[in-house]
């Protein structure tokens, strides 16, 4: 495997194939394996799809952005889920139309204006992952904010 | 969790964060749970980055394309190992300038044609995640047959 010293410059994965039909196994200088695959006739669903291996992507870069922002505004976030769905092109590529990304917050000081201002920020600056799919991809935001 | 029922309309996922930094748990269906994390000091390294995934997501998707290409044209793969390494920029967004792809094939009847004929029509029609980040990113492929 490539080695990597400084994952703010570089960094590196790999994957290997395990079957005959799309079973990968993929790693990194992380303990844990990941697995790869897709739905049956193609796969046997032994494991992420690359495109839900996307929303985690996505879906974490955000969140990771949300979590940095308001709590450098000082605000404290006791707990944070998110859903993340992704509608497919029906031709191909059969990529995402559309993403839809549900943050939900356990918080008694986190407002929807805080909210919008840090979406702002993921979506100009913040966020590497955003940066990559913006233009090809609808990233529409939800936000629920329970005390 | 929202369900689905049809992976090749719809796709789902959730993350649940752990700490009181960025470490998330990601699920789908699939009986495995996803860790995801960023590296110190803002993380604790206890799971794959948010690129890691994207670097994972692309290279899986290309090469379940090529071997669905290649297998489709006769040719026997014996073998696939992907290495994937993505150039980060040195300013917000931290995105990918750069993706390099690294496929290592084991065939014995599977040409360097056959690789380049692939990757047109991924990069052109056949991969979702290519198609996600095309004009973002440069990607370049690599390609290594051995017999």
């Amino acid at each position: 495997m490539i080695p990597v010293t400084d994952k703010s410059k570089l960094l590196a994965v790999s994957l290997e194939l395990q079957n005959q039909k799309l079973h990968f196994k993929g790693n990194t200088d992380f303990s844990e394996t990941l697995q790869i695959d897709y739905v049956p006739p193609f796969g046997d669903g032994l494991g992420f799809t690359s495109l839900e291996l996307l929303l985690f992507s996505l879906a974490s870069c955000v969140g990771s952005t949300f979590l940095l922002l308001t709590r450098r505004s000082g605000r404290t976030i006791d707990a944070l889920t998110i859903e993340a769905t992704g509608d497919r092109r029906q031709e191909h590529p059969t990529a995402f139309t559309s993403i839809d990304l549900y943050l939900r917050f356990k918080s008694s000081d986190l407002t929807q204006e805080d909210c919008l201002k840090a979406q702002h920020i993921a979506e100009t600056s913040l966020c590497p992952v955003y940066s990559m799919v913006k233009g090809n991809v609808d990233v529409n935001f939800h936000y629920e904010i329970t005390g």
